[in-house]
């Protein structure tokens, strides 16, 4: 940059002593300081808490440290259940967060996260992006003040520990299981006891037989928290929770003061942590399922007699949300759609490729 | 930003008139102008172009204009054979295009987009991001003067179109077959005759009976080069192009000579380039497959004999090239385990999941 453009950029006529003095503010303009706090619902021993990080330290990185971003894990400064009222009031500028967390405010939240025998991680993303997700999520959250950007995904996780083997849907009767809200709603039709129950008292409400089985993430982040050494029986697939994604939350007046430079490099930090959590996942489980194994983990799949009804269960909760709350409806219907197209489009493409090297990895011959 | 912090970051001592002149490189030197230039491997035409695009989109607005980089098609102003010769020369800044593209140079290029029977888009995301990929591959890169990051995955593709259908191993021999580099090594193993066209030429030849058979990427590209008129039997899955991944490629000088925040930059516009073309696909090819289909595709899987064949040939190639080429076998040995690893984790969270959901898909329960 020349002096001249420089001169330019910064707003002023060219002139001697007083432009030094008004230099300031007008660069302040482009590159303004500014020191954000961000508020994570996830502890920070969980991989989902590191997008928090990645965004802080690409966003502080992009602008040569002048838009520091400080991140607070859940319950430094707001606990996990507070964390959309905090955004709203503008308490903090920014969160991380699973938006299903607050299904308990409105079922509709889930949607930004995941329902039932949703989306896949993929689909997730092509809806989001491509397919209008959202612009949908966005005009829903506005009502909090929320501006919503993707912030990584789990993937497919487990279906918990559970101390007793399940053989039959009449198994579930009576279990108290400690799981998410939609998850939640849709095993209590099947006659489980859905209990909310923070990471940190889970491993001692199963040893104290406080609850009789108990869901978290998968592999990487159970395995810390020593359930397998509890209630051996490791069930898969959790079909609650066949695309965990989390996002970034933004007070929408603290986004509306952000030059447009500025938010640009906060969309595309988001991208860079929704790319690499999912990246992180897949490479740590499959390490952290072996060690599980190692340690007794039985490796059990659900029954289908269990993955049918809770199919089942899961569309009749979907339709009865849909029925009484306009929000969610509109969600549903979109996310229908999406489904059957990508699950239809997969049975060609990845479906069919992976089906493939699947039998070929029970065979030995991936190595 | 205050008078006094902006006079130490334009590194100055306060001061009068002396520093008003002196003030201008030293913040050229935090968001200087540059102009680069990104030559593309694809035409405009398919969605591989766009990642160029959303790069040089995202790049503009996060330095607010003062970083462009214009973006040329295959061949406007260099050819798609030419992109490492000109990156390595500094012909151009930046690249976007696929590593693959250069087989016939060092069968190792193969590495930065998939070999067959390699890994899955996850997996290959993984294992750039944090199984050491990305630099394992920037250390082979390095010897022509390029860095590379990834810029964007088309997921599995399609086993092209087919005039005469396929049912043994002995109906491939001597098909005249337009493929890429890697995946025609094997298919020749399997009596095929690679041919390599390029996507302009692909349907005349096809119509005029210069090929039999032509692959291309999925529906949505395939569909605009028309060789459903011609060759309808439409195969899949394409297992030599698993997951096709795209990379930036950046002149390492020119690299080097960027700031840090520009560098950050870059990196964080193609993190998100790459989640991008991924749900962009994901999005366009569902209806671009059923608009094939009403247009009279024939979807056919490859016989379980040529999936199974062509799976033992692309180890032997595979082997033959790591006996030979040690920056092959470096690769190799790190994409096998990952593989398997991969392959064996999604039995019990992603590939468990879809699968259940494809048998509901097939029953017409996800509508």
């Amino acid at each position: 940059m020349d002096r001249r453009s420089f001169i330019k950029k910064a707003g002023l006529a060219a002139g001697g002593v007083a432009a030094t003095a008004l230099a300031a503010p007008a660069i302040a303009q482009t590159q303004p300081k500014l020191n954000w706090r961000l508020t994570s619902g996830f502890p920070k021993t969980v991989l989902f808490f590191n997008p928090a990080d990645v965004l802080a330290k690409a966003v502080s990185e992009m602008t040569d440290g002048n838009f520091t971003i400080q991140t607070f894990q859940n319950g430094e400064i707001i606990a996990q259940a507070n964390v959309v009222d905090a955004i709203q009031a503008g308490t903090v500028e920014a969160a991380h967060t699973c938006s299903y967390y607050h299904f308990g405010k409105d079922p509709a939240f889930a949607f930004g996260t995941c329902v039932p025998y949703g989306l896949n991680p993929r689909q997730e993303n092509a809806w989001f992006y491509y397919g209008g997700g959202n612009e949908l999520l966005n005009a829903f959250y506005a009502k909090y003040n929320i501006y919503a950007l993707p912030g990584g995904n789990s993937g497919t996780q487990m279906g918990g520990w559970w101390r007793k083997e399940l053989k039959t849907v009449d198994d579930l009767k009576g279990v108290k299981f400690r799981v998410g809200g939609f998850g939640g709603a849709v095993l209590a039709k099947l006659g489980v006891v859905p209990q909310s129950i923070p990471a940190g008292d889970i491993y001692t409400s199963l040893e104290k037989g406080v609850i009789d089985a108990a869901e978290w993430i998968g592999p990487y982040d159970d395995e810390k928290l020593g359930l397998n050494k509890i209630a051996q029986n490791y069930y898969y697939p959790g079909w609650w929770e066949g695309a965990t994604c989390c996002h970034f939350f933004f007070n929408t007046a603290a986004w509306a003061k952000l030059p447009k430079s500025y938010q640009a490099i906060v969309e595309n930090a988001a991208a860079m942590a929704n790319v690499k959590l999912q990246a992180q996942y897949d490479q740590e489980n499959p390490a952290a399922l072996r060690r599980l194994v190692a340690a007794g983990a039985q490796l059990r799949p659900f029954p289908d007699a269990i993955m049918d009804e809770s199919f089942k269960q899961a569309t009749i909760v979907c339709n009865e949300y849909s029925a009484t709350n306009a929000e969610f409806k509109k969600f549903w219907d979109a996310v229908k759609p999406r489904r059957n197209e990508g699950f239809l489009w997969e049975q060609l493409s990845d479906f069919a490729y992976d089906s493939f090297m699947t039998t070929k990895q029970k065979a030995g011959l991936l190595l």
